[in-house]
């Protein structure tokens, strides 16, 4: 079988220029028998002259397997994402992978059209950090999944952060900072994800200490610059009296922009702690304190436990929870080493 | 034919359930013949009912076609690249077509590796952003390709942003602004781009306007923060009176923090265009004036091209220029609209 255009040679011409049976190529190319190391150098010398490579369609077919793992994300422009994909791309290289990537978050029905094109596609795996649509659709698609940050399916292993640690972490450098009144800006509370562990343990420990805490929710898969801009100016423009704030390094950022335009002074009248540890908190001027998620990490433990799968492991109710560490920038200072 | 694990069904058993024979199906599926309607009916009730979805390898394999287009960058955690990510992918779902992410700077050899790799896959087409191998190698890839800022060969359409015009107008704003000295960071010259028309025209202006250029190279594929920051860091101690700075959007940022630092005053003691006009030319305080590349519309063209070659067009020596715009932040003043 010949593919990929007329000008490409094909394992008949292979076989003819090494002068050995067809079957024989094949075996070699498949590694599915045995051919003798003097025939493989001749096929070797044969293909070389050619400019042959085997045709992976039709491996694929034979193997039933691709080498491509799909990457659910919402928008790769965002930075953690965009950061994640990256380290992923790596991991899997080294497992000798491509990524087929699957933004979801500009059309509206991407999700379910990316997740109908998987169940047809033989991609080997799937790695997802969204989910909006039932969770059946997953259940359904009989392929090695692991997710990010995502409550999926018992069956699903989930790597995340260890957004508990990371919330009292940040609550504690406030708190150590002085803080008496906090903006807390919180991501949608309709996904079931590990994320909200940190919410909760921030605000338990603003209670402890006796620090009022208000709550703005932000909305999901809008991470355009100008709809944090707009929360930060609305939160300002409400609240006079606060003297620190937490939320995710992009509104984080404009948070501070918006201190900056109303002459506030950092870190002196407002602390700010953002959370994720993206580039843009160290792009800024003074750079963000903030809780750094270990991305490099979230994607190796993501791969090797989807390689696991591939390899036929069966996890059941799997969730490793990597921890985060404190930054210090010119935001708020960290008295205690976290 | 059925793949993709054992419990999926077959074509088989959707022919069985409809009542129809398998070449029917088959020809529904495949698009290959006369099908009643009412049978198509009874097919796409069948397939409902069993959660039958076509395997595509399978069908790739008939129609030779996978719906898969890799694109080549060097770094998505690059935000010039995971934007034209992020519009290549909506552009390329609109025509039923997937991304295969090849990101080529992490690794030495990725960018060989991947090309073997893509000439064995059938990706029906390539988007590259990067070349450091010889460009004979893409020349043997016999499949559509479309290059963006970079001259690979007279048969890739090649798809790049006005940058003799960006030039232009960058030296102009910092010409109007009072310059008499500038610092000029310049891409790896080593690479055959478009983008060097910008380097040029920029030079051309500023000895037309008598204003000092101080040029430094910055190497390719070094994205990191730091790699910027010690260079401007550097460039700071060597030259202490000049009164402009030209760079693209990160080392731009990273030279405008270094002036904070030294306590020199954005724009009153030095003036700041950046180029290329990412996001993160908005997160900063000041917001920093800026060259806008119209990654949208390379994105688009871009997708255009690939799809005239994928039916068949043949370019020659096709090159497309976008047109570029001058965006006023805090860090230079624009007097003439560009």
């Amino acid at each position: 079988m010949v593919f990929g255009g007329k000008t490409v040679a094909g394992i008949k011409d292979v076989a003819k220029k090494a002068g050995v049976g067809v079957g024989t190529v094949s075996r070699m190319i498949n590694d599915s028998g045995y051919v003798a190391e003097k025939t493989k150098k001749k096929i070797l010398e044969a293909m070389e002259e050619l400019d042959y490579t085997p045709n992976e369609l039709a491996r694929n077919l034979y193997h039933k397997r691709s080498g491509i793992i799909a990457l659910l994300i919402p928008e790769i422009a965002n930075p953690f994402f965009s950061r994640f994909v990256s380290y992923v791309e790596q991991e899997l290289y080294a497992f000798g992978y491509k990524i087929m990537l699957c933004s979801t978050a500009n059309e509206s029905n991407a999700e379910r059209d990316y997740l109908n094109m998987l169940k047809r596609h033989i991609v080997d795996g799937v790695i997802t950090g969204v989910h909006s649509l039932d969770i059946e659709e997953y259940k359904k698609m009989n392929k090695p999944i692991v997710a990010l940050d995502r409550y999926l399916d018992e069956n699903i292993p989930v790597v995340a952060s260890n957004h508990k640690e990371g919330g009292r972490i940040a609550a504690e450098i406030l708190v150590s900072n002085g803080c008496k009144k906090v903006l807390h800006f919180i991501g949608e509370t309709s996904v079931s994800s590990p994320y909200h562990e940190r919410h909760k343990a921030f605000n338990l420990v603003m209670k402890e200490n006796h620090v009022d805490v208000i709550s703005y929710t932000l909305k999901r898969n809008l991470m355009e610059a100008q709809y944090y801009k707009d929360a930060a100016k609305e939160a300002f423009e409400k609240n006079t009296d606060f003297d620190g704030i937490f939320a995710t390094d992009l509104p984080a950022v404009e948070c501070m922009k918006e201190a900056i335009r109303r002459n506030k002074r950092i870190p002196e009248d407002i602390k700010i702690v953002a959370y994720d540890g993206t580039p843009v908190t160290e792009l800024m001027e003074p750079e963000l304190t903030t809780i750094v998620q270990p991305i490099d990490k979230l994607a190796k433990s993501t791969v090797e436990l989807l390689m696991d799968e591939i390899n036929g492991n069966k996890y059941k109710g799997k969730k490793v929870f990597l921890d985060v560490q404190g930054k210090e920038g010119k935001t708020a200072k960290i008295v205690n080493s976290y």
